[in-house]
């Protein structure tokens, strides 16, 4: 029997303003053998995302709140090290939301198999190829509306949602594509590999200043992954019937008191603009779609993308806390065993 | 030769904070004999509305704003006194948009006939059976999206627009409907005349306070005339999926500087709430979708309204102001001429 512990990250009391390592307790667990249908599953890659941070806290959402004393849920992929299962060999390759923990047993039903392709690293199912691409996908198709020839502002744009976010806009027509990053390297990177017609650094003066210079004919659609002053600047300079689709908002997610909101809110009703909040799980049914283009531009060598890659799960809470303070570019990841190629 | 001396009210000064008497002036102007095609009409009744507000700025919007030196336009409803036109006879009773003047002369295409009923004012064509009757129906149905069920919250319900939103919001089905207005009188109209379930006066008490007591169960639709505190007490209180059509903002109209907006934008994007803004003049392909409705319902009796009349053109401007101040209840009209019927 191998792999028989299992090292896993449990969240055991709730942040006030920013996460630390004591908010969280690493427990190793003796695995009991496999029941019938249950699988044994070595994770390769564990995914550390922002929306976690909104999960630690006990308030309304969406998504329930993780539960004190439980193992992190969230993505991951790995691959079956034992079968019990007559749907899913010892071999494959599977996603799961069981999330932080090196070795996972449930039962099959919980795994999805997805295919091993040469040269693709399994860590992009976690990101471009997964949940990540796909929420850039449905919040520019579905929540924003997006058209062929929109100006689009994407902010966090060197981040794992951002960069699929700005790819997939010039992919579908965008006719322009503006982007924020926190760094001049992250700016840089923007405009040399991810073909962003215009782009700035959030750091280096008022937002909204940076993008009215950034976008002298206005934007037509905004997928905002940092909230705060940077939907003050787009309301500023949205184009009549302009949409936005709010993804993010990482720039209030450690602070303790709340920041108040944009102080133009009035121009949504003499401009007609829509904002529209989502999360991912909502959107399911449009697997099969991002999936679809995805995985077309994907095969054509239209994607390109960053990983950032941490090692060892129990690194895991280091790595959403500099994911959260943008130490990133591309996804972050934590790789949990075997070695992968990162770069794309 | 009758009615040869319109007196017309000009914008001379873009207001800065509150409009004053001295950004207006009153001119009298001798109207030439008709032009063939032309009709000349007395004016019963001129619209003052909160957009109008807006227009007097030279901001960037949907509606231009009005121009300086030029006769205030906006809806007027009144009675064909002259024709040179073979489609608008003497007599017809004509909407348009020509705005603050006791007589006006323009081509007949610039008129609408529409039916005099017995016992309709026609002041209500500006009112529940016009432009403001209207946009409460786009706004719920095309904007909010309403559906049977819903838990409807309608700001500033006792103005206008207010007071026809609930009433169609209650009539397409709503679940309960929830209204804030500016006084105690007004409130108990809300609940006494208006059929809403719950009714507060918000200036009795912070908005976020005052709304969360009246809505335990959360609200799914949000109708907002008022903006500031009130949008930011609904996002505190919406159900996952809400939504908001923004129609009016007028607690900032007439602020010179920018108030800060909700502090708790973050929870569009963990209950996947829509907030679109919108003019009617947008949307005027829903006018016969809305009269066919609204007709049925008045002719049933189903309608209640109020009105508040103001005589004499030369008092619009005081009218305007008044209402701003929320001095009205239900729609705000001059009356210019002939006597009417002022309660439903």
């Amino acid at each position: 029997m191998t792999h028989s512990v299992s090292t896993q990250i449990q969240l055991t009391a709730r942040p006030v303003g920013w996460p630390t390592a004591s908010d969280f307790t690493t427990v190793k667990v003796d695995l009991a053998p496999l029941s019938p249908g249950q699988i044994r599953v070595a994770n390769e890659f564990v995914s550390v995302d922002p929306y976690m941070r909104g999960r630690m806290s006990a308030a309304k959402s969406y998504s329930e709140p993780f539960a004190l004393g439980e193992t992190m849920t969230g993505g991951a992929i790995g691959r079956v090290v034992e079968s019990a299962s007559e749907t899913i060999p010892v071999g494959s390759v599977v996603l799961h939301q069981f999330g932080w923990r090196d070795v996972v047993q449930e039962d099959a039903a919980g795994f999805r198999i997805v295919p091993e392709l040469p040269g693709v690293p399994l860590s992009l199912y976690l990101g471009i190829l997964g949940m990540t691409g796909m929420t850039g996908y449905v919040g520019l198709t579905e929540i924003a509306n997006m058209k062929a020839g929109d100006t689009v502002f994407i902010s966090g744009a060197a981040g794992a949602v951002g960069t699929a976010a700005g790819q997939i806009a010039r992919l579908l027509g965008a006719g322009r594509v503006i982007g924020s990053a926190g760094s001049d390297e992250k700016v840089a990177l923007l405009t040399e590999k991810y073909g962003y017609d215009a782009a700035f650094n959030y750091k280096s003066g008022p937002v909204r200043e940076l993008l009215a210079a950034a976008a002298p004919e206005g934007i037509d659609v905004f997928f905002d992954n940092v909230g705060g002053d940077h939907l003050e600047a787009a309301l500023d300079v949205f184009n009549p019937g302009g949409r936005a689709a709010l993804c993010g908002a990482i720039a209030g997610y450690n602070t303790t008191e709340r920041k108040a909101g944009p102080d133009n809110m009035v121009n949504m009703i003499t401009r007609g603009l829509k904002l529209r909040g989502f999360t991912l799980g909502s959107h399911l049914n449009l697997a099969a779609e991002f999936n679809e283009h995805m995985t077309g531009w994907f095969t054509d060598g239209k994607i390109a993308y960053d990983e950032t890659i941490v090692d060892g799960i129990d690194n895991a809470v280091d790595a959403l806390l500099e994911m959260m303070r943008g130490a990133n570019t591309g996804k972050m990841v934590v790789r949990t065993a075997l070695p992968v190629v990162a770069n794309g």
